[in-house]
Parts: C-alpha cells; sequence; structure tokens
C-alpha cells in the first residue's frame, strides 16, 4: 500500500477461525456485496458485548459507510460508555437478520427457516472526530430511509453533544444464508403432510402524518421507494 | 411454596440491575403476559454467549412452554455444545426484537423507530430428560407455525440423538417498547419537512408446495392463521 491510495477492497472478506460455522458451513459466504446488502436492507442490528463476564444482546439502529458501521446512543447509554471507557475499545458482536421463509418439511426434524443473517465481530470505538460523527449520524437516519438526512433538521451542538457514536470497522465478516425448498428424507416422501415454504416478507403501511405538519407538507417521494 | 403444589406466578418479572435500563427507563416493561405475546411472536431469536471471553451473537430458531424457553441445534453447535460442557451451564442472553414502525421527525436527533423487545438474562442448560426433549423440540415446530407438530413425523430415534435442546428459564426477564408518534421540539415543528410514522409489519406470501406432495394434500387451515 502506497501513502494513502485508495485500495479497491477484496470482493470477499477473508475467513476466520470464528467466522467458519461449526454446522452447516456450506452456508456461510464471505461476498463483499452481499454483506453489504444483507446489512443495508435492515432496520435493526442486535449488538452483543460483555458485561461483568456475562453477554448482553441489546437491538440497536445502525447505519454503513463502506467498510464501516456505526452504533449510536445516549452517552449514558452501556455500551457506548463501555466502548470510551475501555481502551482499546469494546468487543462485540453486531448480527443482522432476516427471515425469508418458513420452511415445512413432512418430518418435524427438517422443519427450518429460508434466512439471511451477518455477524461482525470487532472491537468497537467510539468516534471522537466531529465530522467523521456528522457523517455517521447521517448514514444512521439514511440507513432507516434513504434520502431522510437531507431533509431533516441537521442535528445541533447540544445534540450532537448527547449523542455517542461507536464505530466497528467490517474485517471479521460472515453471512450466513438458507434458501431453496424442503429437504426430506426419502422414505419420508408419501407421507400426507403438506410440505413447502411460505415466502416470509416485510410490509410497509401507508404514512401516518404528525398533527400539525406545515401546511402544505406532502408525503416525500422517497418514503415509496421503501 | 408447599410440596409440588403449583403456583401461579406473579403477574411480572422483578426487575434486576441488569433488567432496568440506563435510557429511557419509562419504555421498561415486566409484565409476564406482555413478554410471552412478544416472545410467541417472533420467529428467531438472538442468542447471546461468550466464547473465549468475546461476545457471540447467533440468530437461531425457539419456543416457549410456559416459563421455560429452549433453543435446539445439532450436537455440534457451539452454544448447544458449550452448555452441556459447561457445569453449571452457559450464561446466554436471548433477545427478541419487532419493528413496528418508521418514526420520522423533523430533526433528525428525534428520529426513531417503533418496536418491541424482550431481553431474558439466565444459565442455559442442556435437556436430557427425553421427555422434555420431545416436547421442547413440539414447542419448537409449533412456534413457527401453531399446530404444525402434530401434522408432521414426529422425530425418531436417531433424530432425537442428533439434536441438543437447551433451555433457558424465564426468571430475569424485561421487555422494551416504543409506540406512539414524533416527538419533536417545539420550536422544529414549523419546519417544511415531513414527519410521522411509517407502520411497518410482516407479511406472509402464498404457500409454495414441494414437488411430489403425496395426491389429494391441501394447504392446511393452519397456514391461514400466520
Amino acid at each position: 500500500m502506497q501513502g494513502t491510495q485508495q485500495q479497491t477492497p477484496p470482493a470477499a472478506y477473508t475467513p476466520t477461525d470464528r467466522t467458519v460455522p461449526t454446522r452447516s458451513p456450506e452456508r456461510a459466504a464471505y461476498d463483499r456485496e452481499l454483506v453489504h446488502a444483507i446489512l443495508d436492507e435492515a432496520y435493526v442490528c442486535h449488538l452483543g458485548f460483555v458485561r461483568d463476564g456475562a453477554p448482553v444482546v441489546l437491538p440497536t439502529l445502525y447505519g454503513r459507510v463502506g467498510e464501516t458501521l456505526y452504533v449510536h446512543g445516549s452517552t449514558g447509554s452501556r455500551p457506548l460508555h463501555m466502548a470510551g471507557r475501555t481502551d482499546p475499545g469494546l468487543p462485540v458482536c453486531l448480527t443482522v437478520t432476516h427471515v425469508d421463509g418458513l420452511v415445512l418439511a413432512r418430518s418435524a426434524f427438517h422443519h427450518s427457516i429460508n434466512y439471511r443473517s451477518v455477524v461482525v465481530h470487532g472491537i468497537a470505538h467510539q468516534v471522537t472526530d466531529p465530522e467523521e460523527k456528522r457523517t455517521a449520524l447521517d448514514a444512521l437516519v439514511d440507513h432507516v430511509v434513504p434520502g431522510r438526512s437531507a431533509d431533516s433538521r441537521p442535528a445541533n451542538k447540544k445534540e450532537l453533544a448527547a449523542t455517542s457514536v461507536i464505530r466497528l470497522d467490517l474485517n471479521e465478516v460472515s453471512a450466513k444464508l438458507r434458501t431453496g425448498g424442503v429437504n426430506d428424507e426419502p422414505e419420508d416422501l408419501a407421507l400426507p403432510h403438506w410440505a413447502g415454504v411460505v415466502p416470509v416478507g416485510r410490509s410497509h403501511g401507508t404514512p401516518q402524518p404528525d398533527a400539525g405538519l406545515a401546511p402544505g407538507t406532502e408525503v416525500p417521494g422517497y418514503l415509496a421507494d421503501l
């Protein structure tokens, strides 16, 4: 690597001991674009950390900027506070999961779900650079509704001071997927039970405007793209 | 408590140090029925445990029988294996989250989501009693599709031996919820940005039958209740 020259990241993340699953390794994937797509589609992640020797898993919003994920919260929130106090950072595991289908087999044993998940291992660090913090907060808003950060009042100094942001680089990353149909045993195929896949997805209802919108304020076009 | 007399559990879980959130404690709830409802509605949980001092968070299916959650997996899967090896059990944190709405405020700072989550702290133990294991596996199938376990071939001895089940009792439990509308600052109300809530829900597609269903096998009625 020479100076500040930008490198194109390789097409896939490098597997490590803890990103190769012990079970169903054929379902694991390391493709960078696939990982990004799974991360970008979800609204919340589940962030794991260790507190007093025990695991804690909390749902939280997140944003992505290139190869970095950002999580934000109040300066008083536990993991954000811990990431700030702990040198060199807070070990975390950040997981995102989509359920795509219910797989009903003829046998109870082969019931399953179709899903796509991403697991990120790494060390979370508090963001201290003000510019990076602003970029991260925009990414967090745009993650929920793409295009929204440009159509809202940016955080002011007081709000920025009240918000902590932690960053987690995408280095030790894996996706895991199950797709497709039913895998019953050959001897079960003649059983009289219905078998197949029930697709599961996410739906968005009609936007419900806040009372007291400024006159003439219409539902923005970017909400139609959700 | 007298002998084996069945006690009616109290209407709420008792808060502990780690089930009282440091932030937004007004969003926390301990009502037992509410917790059960949140748990019963989701398909996957995120199970956290500690491995070599670092957190691991994996998505997995689960079932509930009264005040006990069950998670299953291959005998080789990491947390199940660890729960079996570790005496007295494996410390875990099991979290379930529903996203119910996107909250778009006029200010970036007040963007949020409406959600319902449950966090369970405790020690997971391997289930060794064969009867409890069968009950747990039925609960796991019925959790995904209520009524399904009675309409599929039960696990045979070989399948039971290949499956590990761990149990986690509902003792140290909390729910956390955000509901309602936008909480903008009074001075932002006249801003020209649209504000409101976009409802988010889960949708089920048309069941896709497996090739080679026994002739005359129809889509079961319980799928209509999903």
